[in-house]
């Protein structure tokens, strides 16, 4: 259907001049869904399902981005990332792009074994996690984002009322960047300790009891819960900025109530 | 741009004959976003914005639908609805594109006033519903869903554990079908009644203590809700088909608990 | 924490005699999400994650199921499905649940790796895939529900217009039920050879030539394309029902087309 | 059911001090439905039904927000707004939270009315937009975000192939800071214009002619979209800061290509 005449007469229309002069932030794919596999420090190695966000800067004078080098790129890579194979697969694109900066957003559900705090079963809990590798002049900054869910228990509700507490399923959102980020389990611990309670997939009649008694006995707003997980993260001094939101489904409305707050370590 | 012989000389592709024979069951739009007017039993008007899907059924010698006459019939129409008025519009609907059968479904927001159990405090709590009308042979069937958004508080984590119960946000979906449907205020108050508690949007102190010990007072498991609104839609003669889902959105899980059931009157 | 008499004396609330002698269709847990395994006919096993939503039918005299052991019944299981190794566990869990009647639903990306067109350069499609397992007395009836992104373009626009013509994604959404399904890279090939042309991750430009006048060449209307896709179901024996649903998502509105058909096959 | 002693000795915990001396950057209420209306520059008002995002800064000092002021001070508005309204609502929310800082985010479907191309024939396009007022130290800045659906139409296919082209439906999200911002519709026109055609919810087979060759005569890839508007955002001087994202859902593809861009006006 093509002959090799008409392949080289093809136009390279996206590599041409653009005489409009306007340099873009990001130029790329999202919504790519690909398999991947995440390596613990541990080395244990975890398949999940990743949607991409993939992009460069264009320069003003280029046209266009060649959009299928980006998967090009995913397909060429080992797919299976641990923070320092992540930074080398952001650089990777972007040379491969002959581009001066870019990013890669990859997010997936993460996933971890549980034992049911007083019955010991075991179950899996998910996760939503997001690394971010943002590539400028050949150094690659990394950042790390999760959303846990946990049960917020309402300190007003308990305190005003003869008996019960309204509590909800409510989402951390924590985001850090910074040099030697912390893992992701690592991340999960402190936001899970900072709420009401943590969730779990299985939970029989004692552990039932048992977290019920835990959210009653550890009331949060959700200005709590905010400010319990920042004074961990101001106190990590490996974390160069962080920003978290925390959103509960409340109970007793059909509005969420969110708090949010976002901070950068002063340079030493 | 157009000459008239240009016009009058444009083939009528989804006029042409098909010869393949296969009837479609609807052949239409969706996710159309248009203003409209929902009159209440007592005549108040109240402005929403709605999602339209509509749709003919396909003869199998018929080549296809003209799309735009379904947004025309909407145009035509005054956009107020109330059951009747709703029937009309899709009589007029299924008339206009030259078919046998066809169906409307609108879903939209609908608002009411509520006051606060103890401070009588006024806000709005928003619902969605869905009205759905089904042209065949002249006849037209309506039927009403509505998502109605209300507190369960766990029976089993109240009775196992020392203080507190979890609770959280649970969605109660019920659809009904029959000659002479319950108003849209009345099946929000069989479903809501139904509930641990009902919700509001606005809420002080008094009033969160009092719905915090009415929910506590008021345990329901998912089975228990469905159950309790389905008692209602069995003792009601003017529903002809009901269906009932209610999902907790579970506070001490990061998965919901659901439970459905559908029944049909026997006719007398 | 608890003593054995605690575990012993603790009321088994969900075990109880329920009154109201209503029997519920299903009760369980959804949007359960976890790791699984496809295995496809040829052995080759794929990781993906996976929503589940899993329930029992609740005899009208028992007051709810134990929501744990549906959890319990997935982490007890390998994981690792066929239909084969589906429609057991899907028993087993009904066994488990005590109950005579249940249904499992598993929905995953599915990924499949293709070649570009004319270039033959690869990278993988992904396909949003569920099963569902309905177990009534002792009996497991399979159904497979696909949805492949195609495109479409329209007979309508190419006709009148002198160059040209719309074109953009759609879905289509195909559901089977039978004794011996076709599997689902069977199914997809189907749904895409239905379409003005199948879509691809990476394409260079002799292949973008190749799929823009394929689509070009194979113009279709919504109803063509559910038609073209229903003739070839009613064609194959093995499907004792389909249905189908097609939505274009119109590159010249802000709504979509759809057209849907539901076949039983009458029995010999 | 309470005393006047019970209301009088209710604690309130909100209000309490906090002693971890951490302000917070925003605390409120998300995902409250509210009907609204929109009053344009000609005094038409145009019924809505928007999402409510309000929150405030809260003092290192302070233990929490009072939540339900939130709502109170949306149902002591008018709830029809127009830029100037909507900023003295903001400042006045932030003065009944008694807070120094807060924000307001109110996002809506909008519909204008749109005559056809060629035959005339009138319908309503919808719209997302977004209104933001941000108060500090008493003064209020203003943003509008909209989200506006074009026609994308592909110069590369355009070129290499023989006949067609593939084209999609493409969101381009734009956000305009400043002072004396444009008017949505102003907004609206300029995305619309920069697109390789705009939508339009009903078009008659002359109309489905003419915006097929016109997006044909204007291919523009997600690039070029993003830059033609761009040019026009520099031209504004009203404008203080702009943000443009261009999504394009491929109708070769199932993911998306995307082009973002922000620039700040250096100060004269």
């Amino acid at each position: 259907m093509n002959s090799i005449s008409e392949l080289v007469s093809m136009p390279d229309v996206q590599g041409a001049y653009d005489r409009r002069a306007i340099a873009l932030d990001q130029v790329g794919i999202k919504r790519l869904r690909y398999p991947i596999a995440i390596r613990a420090r541990d080395g244990t190695v975890v398949s999940t399902v990743a949607y991409f966000s993939m992009s460069i800067a264009l320069a003003s004078d280029r046209k266009g981005a060649h959009m299928s080098r980006f998967i090009q790129a995913l397909e060429s890579s080992s797919r299976v990332f641990d923070p320092e194979a992540f930074a080398t697969f952001a650089s990777e694109m972007v040379q491969r792009l002959e581009a001066d900066a870019g990013q890669v957003e990859v997010t997936f559900p993460y996933f971890r074994r549980k034992r049911a705090p007083v019955s010991g079963i075991e179950s899996l809990m998910d996760y939503e996690v997001s690394l971010v590798a943002r590539v400028r002049a050949s150094a690659v900054a990394l950042s790390t984002k999760i959303v846990v869910p946990v049960t917020s228990l309402c300190p007003c509700s308990r305190d005003i009322s003869e008996y019960g507490a309204h509590n909800q399923r409510s989402h951390i959102t924590l985001t850090v960047e910074g040099a030697l980020l912390p893992t992701i389990d690592t991340l999960i611990n402190v936001a899970e300790s900072s709420a009401s309670s943590e969730l779990y997939a299985v939970l029989k009649r004692t552990d039932e009891k048992f977290v019920t008694e835990r959210a009653y006995d550890n009331p949060r707003f959700v200005e709590d819960l905010i400010r319990e997980l920042a004074i961990r993260m101001d106190a990590d001094t490996s974390i160069d900025r962080y920003a978290i939101e925390v959103e509960n489904f409340e109970s007793i409305h059909n509005h969420s109530a969110f708090a949010s707050v976002a901070r950068t370590r002063e340079p030493r």
